[in-house]
C-alpha cells in the first residue's frame, strides 16, 4: 500500500509520501512515489502516486515524455496552468487504461490508481488536485485544505482535528508527519523512508525536499513525542463515575 | 458501516459498539449491534456484529432461539464453554450462508459479516473471539488484547500505542471511548449512540451496561479533552530546523 498526504495552506503547499510498495507481504520494495516537475521561477509541480506501480510509473513517464494533445506534445513542463496539468494527468491515466486496462482485467487485476498533484505556475495560483482512476479530479479548497490517497484512514483523525487553511506552513509539515507516523505505526504496508516537499506560495521553487529515514532525528523526536503525548492525554482524562451506577 | 471494539484485560472485558446502519448515505438508521446473553452467576456473554444487517440479525436470532446440534438444540444460553460459544456463532453464520448465500450472490450482495464474542461462563476463563464470515474464528491474547470489527482503522492508532493486557479495566473503557471518538469524528457512517458493556473477570455478571448518546457528559468531556490534547500535543512539538537547509 501507500500513504500520501498533501496540505494546501495560506502560506503554501506541503506534500508527503511513503516509499513502500508490496506485491504480497513477502515482496516489499522501496519506490519513490513523489515526482517533481520544476523549472525554478517558472513552475514547480509535484505528483504523488498510489496504486498499481506499473500503472503509476507509466503515467509518470507519459507526463515527463509527453502525450499527444491538441497543440502538439504536452508534458507537465509545457502545460500553461495547474488545471491543465490535472487534465493532463487524467489524460495520461486514460491512455494507460486504453493500453493496459483490458489485459489487466483479464488477469483479474483492478485498474486501481490515484494521484495528488500540487504546485504553482508563475503568475497563476497554487493549486492542489486529486485525480482518480477514471481520469476525473477534484480540487482541495480552503474548507478542506488537505487530500490523502492510499491508506488514509489511520492518519485522518489528527488532520480532521487540527488542519485549517491558516495552519502555518511548517505546522502543516508537523501535522503531515504526525499523520504519516500514525499510518506507519498501524500498517506495515506503509514504510520508511518518506519523501517531503514544501513549496511556499509565490516562490515557484520548492524550498524543501527531504527524504526522511529511520535515523532522522526530527522525525524520530516527533514519533516519540507523539506516542508519549497520546499516552499522557489518555492518562489525564478522569475515569468515569459510572462504575458506581446501578447495573 | 459499523465500529465495534473489545478489550480483554487482566481485570476483565470491555466491549463497545456504535448503532448506525446505512443502506446508502440517505438511508441511515439506529440498530443495536450489541447482544447480551446473561444468566447472572452462571454466564455473561456479549456478541457484537458488523456487516449486512439482515445476516447479523438472523445470526443473533439463531443464537437465541437455537441451532440443531449433536446434543439437541444449542443456544448461547446452553453451550458449556466460550470456545463452544464461538463455534456456535460460526455454525449460525454458516447456516445463514446456507440459506441466503446463493440468493445474495445473485443480487451481487457480498456475504459480508463479522462478530466479536466475549464473556465468561462460571468456573471457566473469560475469553474474547472474532468470528469471520466463513464461520472460523481467532481469539485475543495477552499479546494482542484488543479486537476490532467494521470501520477499524481510524481508531486503531491509539489502541496500538496504549492498550496492554495490564491496562486497568476503566482505563480500557477510556481507550475504547477515545478509539470510538476518532472513528465517529472521521467517518459519518459510524454514529451515536454507542453501547458499552464492562464485565469484571470472575464476576459472571456485567457490572456496567450503558447506552451513551450525544448528551452524555462524560463522553462529551472525553471528546473535547481528546481533541484539545491532540491539538496541544501538536503545538508543543518544536518546528524542524530544516527550513534553513540548503535546497
Amino acid at each position: 500500500m501507500t500513504y500520501c498526504v498533501a496540505l494546501t495552506l495560506s502560506e503554501g503547499l506541503v506534500m508527503l509520501s511513503d516509499t513502500r510498495t508490496n506485491a504480497g507481504v513477502d515482496h516489499i520494495s522501496t519506490f519513490g512515489k513523489m515526482h517533481q516537475f520544476e523549472v525554478p521561477g517558472e513552475r514547480s509541480i509535484c505528483l504523488m502516486t498510489a496504486g498499481n506501480l506499473a500503472i503509476t510509473q507509466s503515467v509518470a513517464t507519459l507526463l515527463r515524455e509527453g502525450l499527444d494533445g491538441a497543440g502538439g506534445t504536452d508534458t507537465l513542463y509545457t502545460v500553461p496552468t495547474m488545471f491543465k496539468a490535472a487534465q493532463l494527468v487524467g489524460a495520461a491515466v486514460r491512455q494507460v487504461y486504453h493500453t493496459d486496462g483490458a489485459a489487466l482485467r483479464e488477469q483479474g487485476v483492478g485498474f486501481d490508481v490515484s494521484f495528488l498533484l500540487g504546485g504553482q505556475i508563475a503568475t497563476r495560483n497554487l493549486r492542489l488536485f486529486e485525480i482518480y482512476a477514471a481520469g476525473n479530479f477534484i480540487e482541495a479548497t480552503t474548507d478542506t485544505p488537505f487530500l490523502q490517497i492510499g491508506e488514509h484512514k489511520y492518519g485522518k483523525p489528527i488532520l480532521d482535528r487540527a488542519v485549517t487553511f491558516d495552519t502555518p506552513l511548517y505546522g502543516g509539515v508537523k501535522l503531515a508527519l504526525i499523520s504519516m507516523d500514525s499510518t506507519l505505526r498501524s500498517n506495515l504496508t506503509v514504510g520508511l523512508p518518506i519523501d517531503l516537499m514544501v513549496l511556499r506560495r509565490g516562490a515557484i521553487h520548492a524550498e524543501l525536499r527531504r527524504r526522511i529515514g529511520e535515523d532522522d532525528p526530527y522525525f524520530r523526536m516527533i514519533r516519540e513525542s507523539w506516542s508519549e503525548a497520546l499516552r499522557e492525554a489518555y492518562r489525564v482524562i478522569p475515569l468515569p463515575d459510572w462504575r458506581t451506577d446501578p447495573v
